[in-house]
């Protein structure tokens, strides 16, 4: 399976637009790679990286000429995006994006954009808590899984393109409804990351203890250094599926203090072999 | 500063004990350490690594010529092996422990021994998810910290060997009192790792996720691979101190679960910006 295109329009250069521009030239899989974003430092960045072979900070001459357009802003801002780019893109072009929440996303491009649906959702789950394009590195989604999303109205040609897309940049392609896809990242991810920063916030009130932390709390925690708009945008586009894993959490929490509550020795070594096969579960082993 | 013992006696050898011995061995800190355990195969490994010069499965033998005695067994264990001991050892001894809870252990010792108290506590903050003298190393104490406990009947010279002892394997020693330090640390690890375990609960039930789960997750998790008998003991030895972080987590949560609930924009990102500063404020960033 092969991919090449001619002109790729990547809309937000920071890390992971950054990070795909240096990929497809590394891998020559596109023509020319054009950046397109509202901050001239932005671009500079991203030009001085040769992640992008051209700088617009206006977006009708950075996408008309694509074939491909690669949506890589903050969640929140893609449904606009694609408000904007829907006139100004030619109708052969293919559209995806790289956001952590899919459901409001393709429910907007199918509400919007003509059938069949040219825009196809992807979350590619590679990034770390770095961010901006001097950290980009064109092998960011190796090996890493990418989610990309389909609709009964989705143009199958565009969903391939896609699915070739990421392969061709080294990921592994998992196909998945929107609604689903929201669900388990919710789950493994989004409630996770919240976790993550109530923790940080309750040990930080314990006083001073940055003598005695271990390595459990920086692990637990380095998802927290993550950039604070980001997991805004993530929590206002996957409000109902991230409330229902934190209940889900708090329930089973409870059920913890309880055993340790009460004292239950072998309830909590139960609990906690449990969990240890969970683990495992969970990642495959 | 410096610190070389006769004879030292380790009580246990499994990754903490295994490793002491190694690094007392290969520093050249005692003529000889012997190794008490219960399981034959146990000491048997840690011969084989020459963690332990010679091995008893009987207390009496094991300990009777030792300057120095450290107790590596689960926390649950180390007041009955306080029993044991001071019968038995030499009046000139220095004993020590490397449980993860101290408050228990150390009022058990200040009831039961002779004043002043030639036993100290101690809390090396290192290890892995491994276990067994299998993976001992001679640098597992290297560059972290041990904290070291002390009360108003601790013999002086007793606890500058102990804290001599561990800055001599490559540990940073902090001084706390049991109290102090099993409240710290219920909030900087073991709160946390029963919420890990909640977590590899909860993900586990979403479904099968194996092939989406990201390093986030893995991150977030790893410290649930623990030993869970050593995590049960750790429960029931440090309960209020867990009972009351548990709730300040679940506060903390329950506050963030509003946040989302309310769709509340400006809070979310005020909520994981203020995280990130509690992290790294933490880590002494």
């Amino acid at each position: 399976m092969s991919v090449r295109f001619d002109v790729v329009s990547i809309i937000g250069v920071g890390l992971l637009g950054g990070s795909l521009g240096l990929a497809l030239k590394a891998r020559q899989l596109a023509r020319t790679v054009l950046g397109v974003g509202h901050r001239q430092s932005s671009l500079d960045s991203a030009l001085a990286v040769k992640a992008i072979d051209q700088a617009f900070l206006d977006l009708r001459p950075g996408i008309a000429e694509a074939d491909l357009i690669v949506i890589c802003t903050p969640a929140a801002l893609v449904p606009s995006k694609l408000d904007e780019i829907r006139p100004l893109c030619s109708s052969r072009a293919v559209a995806t994006d790289v956001a952590s929440t899919k459901a409001a996303i393709c429910a907007h491009a199918a509400a919007t954009w003509p059938k069949p649906l040219r825009f196809v959702g992807s979350h590619p789950m590679a990034g770390s808590e770095k961010f901006g394009p001097e950290h980009a590195q064109p092998d960011l989604y190796q090996g890493y899984v990418t989610i990309v999303t389909s609709d009964k109205d989705t143009d199958p040609e565009a969903h391939q393109t896609v699915c070739e897309l990421w392969r061709a940049v080294g990921a592994r392609v998992v196909e998945l409804d929107a609604e689903t896809h929201d669900r388990i990242v919710a789950q493994t991810s989004h409630v996770p990351h919240l976790l993550a920063a109530c923790l940080a916030e309750v040990v930080a009130r314990a006083g001073d203890v940055s003598g005695i932390v271990g390595n459990g709390f920086r692990d637990m925690t380095r998802v927290a250094a993550g950039r604070s708009e980001i997991w805004r945008d993530i929590c206002t586009t996957n409000r109902e599926a991230i409330l229902a894993g934190l209940d889900t959490l708090a329930d089973e929490l409870a059920r913890a203090r309880r055993l340790v509550a009460e004292n239950a020795g072998e309830g909590l070594e139960t609990f906690f072999r449990s969990a240890q096969q969970a683990r495992r579960k969970v990642l495959g082993e």
